[in-house]
């Protein structure tokens, strides 16, 4: 089925919610229409026609060397030459230095295509940031440019097989050169786009612990290892093997081995032992990204079901008239659009944050984790939704309906697992400037809010996180996961009410979010109790008696 | 992995949910315990070893032969030499006669093994009713002991690729030969096991239409189509293929072709244009299985899950001690027991019934739309949990986690989707017997639930019925599904109170009962606002929009 970019939609969310307008670099209308057509065009005349190649061919391992499906080369280099890379990518290192709200539309809308393919640029956003801001002058010089271009993909190499979650634990040594290059030795596994055909050269960013480096995330750098080295000589580093997934089959997972011959050069990246700040730079930005990956599958798991419930007809009439079947296509579209603003406006409020201004981004960091956590579990629920409306049809993977579940499932767990996005939100983000910056947010809802549910939800969420603050340790965190899907469909409702009053919205546009704040709000707020109830009802009996 | 059937918790379902002892047939607690011991023996030791093989490999078409994979017919031998398939069949036909509620521990113990073996005797099942209560003597005679026995499986045959949950527009055709057999012409499509090795013959029950019958439901009559006839000879049937689905591997869901040269000889079952009584026999007991088919892969993934959490360390610890890993186990298991409560509680009533008490007859009639509906809703929110608590080695396919939830997505869609359970229950279970059937059920939950949150959902459904009642077409309809999720969390929350209460509770079930009312009830009642929503707001776009 073919895939048509969801234009009209971003554009209300991009003037409306995050007020693009405002933001000097983007202040043309114009400018962001003809962003949002470009980017519609690549994704649907360029990647989506590749997604079922993608998933029934996949990314194939032979001996070190992955190849991709046939097809994603030619797609590839059409991505690089329109330049969409660097599309929110600074000057001075070729890119456009557009909003990173534009990049989230073009994101999307590659995502929603192919969403295993629109990964391969996705790692080499965050890397850009990571090197723009803590790279040398010389590794600015020699690798910006190439990774802006799109020509070099940048990876992200967190984990290894004892360290998942806990990033600390990582044993991958780096050893110094004496002339400013070091050596790296270790595995890393789960590794995105680790090896691939698409270009004749990749650049690894690695984590890896130096000598005498001290235990745990404070003992860790970052490197940036090249796989073709300045000289042309192959670096030492080699995939090892990739994943058979449940999804994302296009997307090769590798599995990187560094060092087996010597060690693999690499150059540090931000001051030794700044690893895990360089890598937070990294991680917020995918976090968003992986936000929209959730957006994009629960946009295109729309479009899907919304055309076959129209076509498939039982009874004399088709099943999009049948009222529980209208119920899902309903929720489909209001939990699609509103994950879509939530975290457009995460991406807007970064933005904000970069132009100078602190409380914008603080308030994106309350946001990044609502809008990873809670985009990907729309992701997920919308995918699923998406096979029940299809029937028994939906179970058979030529449909395609299967596939958009099957790849959604990973996105609430990479990136930080949900889990951890809710540690983030109720350990860290609750706190955030001694609260303020959580309690600005509740502020402005309250401000704007007039749907009596939503104002309901949102007292639900400020005595819900009266309580989280009163409470340490794992009683705080025990409710962590319900609270954050409160705040989540809390400042979606927020901002769906606002589309819906925007001069410029459409019937469509006043039904879904009618239908967000009547049937989506008070699910969410039958969540208040899970989210105060502490961690004593947890540990009554031993894990071990779950069994 | 290896499973473990959960032959306490079924035990106490048995004794203090179904109340078993009650049943003449099941009077002898030493009988119960054989069979729940003798039940778990076949499944971890013949279903459970083949599970991955049926993913991986599967059955597989060549030429109308359909091969499966090897070990399954050994496996399926053990199974028909325990005479495990006649355990609640009639004595006359050579079964024990025991309880259904019984053969509900056998087949959750086979669908937690391998859902997709599991599936080929669970068709037989209705079969043996259907034939039993609608088939001429001769048929009995001839097919029901072998049924029984378990060495000729059955299937049923009734979706067609114009007709799918409208089964009154099927086209296949049955003309008499005069001599009380008829020729079966016509092409049915998602037919379980309609063609297989395990066995020498198959029986196929077959819905079709007689000259001049009416349109519609009315005009449809019930075949018994064998695939080797009486003589010996081959009959005019055919698997023309196999589909390439999500899950359940092991299961050939076949393209069946009847007639292609002069017709397959076929045998009504009941009387002619009497199809649909006899198929509702054999579909609402088979509503109940595909229930049995969430709680057996609910209980899979949660042990598998529990296992990796214990084994795998973070940070120095276990991750099953962190909260959210915690509270996901926690949630896991105890929706795993609340649906088994349900599921076992609604297979008891259909034995009261079958017993003769006409009350209970038609409480398991309201009860089976939730147990189906809810059952699989179950099977996949519990199996998506546990990919979730395995982390990124939860999207690797050798760990078994995703298997899980690709099986357990059929489930909501075979044998009446979701949907239609929760149109099933306002439209038709709501009213039953004037109301009383559905009142009585509340009174009672009235007269024994103590714990405030589950009084309140109670308080809730009340009131969503009473809203319902005053409605009626589409109005009614449009929140079907959510009220059937709040009645569903409502008997099983009332039922895991009551376990809770039993003198043989143990820590473990006081634990997730405490947590099913704390955490999941609180949520049901969250679903009131969508479940009284009514149907306008559904209405005000039209379906395109919504693309």
């Amino acid at each position: 089925m073919s895939f048509n970019a969801p234009v009209s939609d971003q554009r209300l969310v991009l003037r409306d919610v995050v007020r693009i307008g405002e933001l000097p670099a983007a202040s043309d209308p114009d400018l962001v229409d003809a962003v949002l057509d470009g980017a519609a065009a690549l994704a649907e005349g360029e990647f989506a026609p590749l997604d079922r190649i993608g998933d029934t061919v996949g990314a194939r391992w032979d001996n070190g060397v992955v190849r991709m499906p046939e097809g994603f080369k030619a797609a590839y280099r059409s991505f690089v030459d329109g330049g969409w890379m660097g599309l929110s990518a600074p000057e001075a290192a070729g890119g456009q230095a557009l909003p990173l709200a534009l990049s989230a539309a073009l994101m999307e809308d590659l995502n929603a295509a192919n969403i295993g393919f629109a990964l391969c640029p996705m790692l080499s956003f965050g890397a850009i940031e990571a090197l723009e801001r803590h790279g040398s002058d010389e590794l600015k010089r020699d690798y910006l440019p190439k990774i802006v271009s799109g020509e070099w993909p940048a990876t992200m190499n967190l984990t290894e097989p004892q360290a998942g979650s806990d990033v600390g634990a990582l044993k991958t040594r780096a050893e110094p050169n004496g002339d400013g290059s070091w050596r790296i030795f270790g595995t890393k596994i789960f590794i995105t786009y680790g090896e691939h055909d698409l270009a004749d050269n990749i650049i690894h960013l690695v984590l890896a612990r130096t000598p005498g480096a001290p235990e745990g995330t404070r003992g860790i750098s970052l490197f940036l290892v090249p796989k073709v080295l300045p000289d042309g000589r192959a670096n030492d580093l080699r995939c090892v093997s990739i994943e058979h997934k449940l999804g994302i089959h296009a997307s090769p997972t590798c599995v990187m081995s560094y060092g087996d011959h010597g060690g693999a050069t690499g150059w540090l990246v931000g001051p030794e032992m700044g690893g895990m700040r360089a890598m937070f730079t990294m991680m917020n930005n995918a976090r968003l990204n992986v936000g929209l990956q959730g957006v994009g599958i629960a946009e295109r798991a729309t479009q899907r079901a919304v055309a076959y419930a129209l076509d498939r007809r039982q009874s004399g009439k088709a099943i999009a008239e049948f009222p529980d079947v209208r119920r899902m296509l309903l929720r489909m579209r209001a939990l699609t659009s509103a994950s879509r603003a939530l975290v457009y406006y995460a991406f807007g409020q970064l933005d904000r944050g970069l132009a100078g201004d602190p409380v914008a981004a603080m308030r994106a960091e309350v946001l990044t984790p609502l809008a990873k956590a809670w985009g990907t579990d729309v992701g997920c629920e919308v995918a699923s939704l998406g096979i029940q409306v299809h029937g028994g049809m939906g179970f058979i993977e030529e449909t395609g309906a299967a596939q958009h579940l099957r790849d959604a499932r990973i996105a609430p767990i990479y990136e930080g697992t949900n889990g951890i996005q809710a540690a983030d939100l109720v350990g860290r983000k609750l706190g955030l400037d001694g609260g303020l910056a959580f309690d600005g947010l509740i502020a402005d809802i309250e401000a704007e809010a007039t749907d009596p549910l939503l104002i309901a939800l949102t007292d639900a969420v400020e005595v819900a996180a009266a309580t989280m603050r009163a409470r340490s340790g794992d009683d705080r965190m025990a409710g962590s996961y319900p609270f954050l899907t409160m705040c989540a469909v809390m400042v979606g409702g927020w901002l769906m009410e606002r589309l819906a009053k925007s001069p410029d919205a459409d019937d469509r546009v006043r039904a879904t979010s009618a239908f967000f704040l009547s049937s989506v709000v008070p699910e969410a707020i039958g969540l208040a109790a899970a989210a105060e109830s502490g961690a004593e009802q947890l540990y009554v009996v031993s894990a071990e008696a779950l069994a």
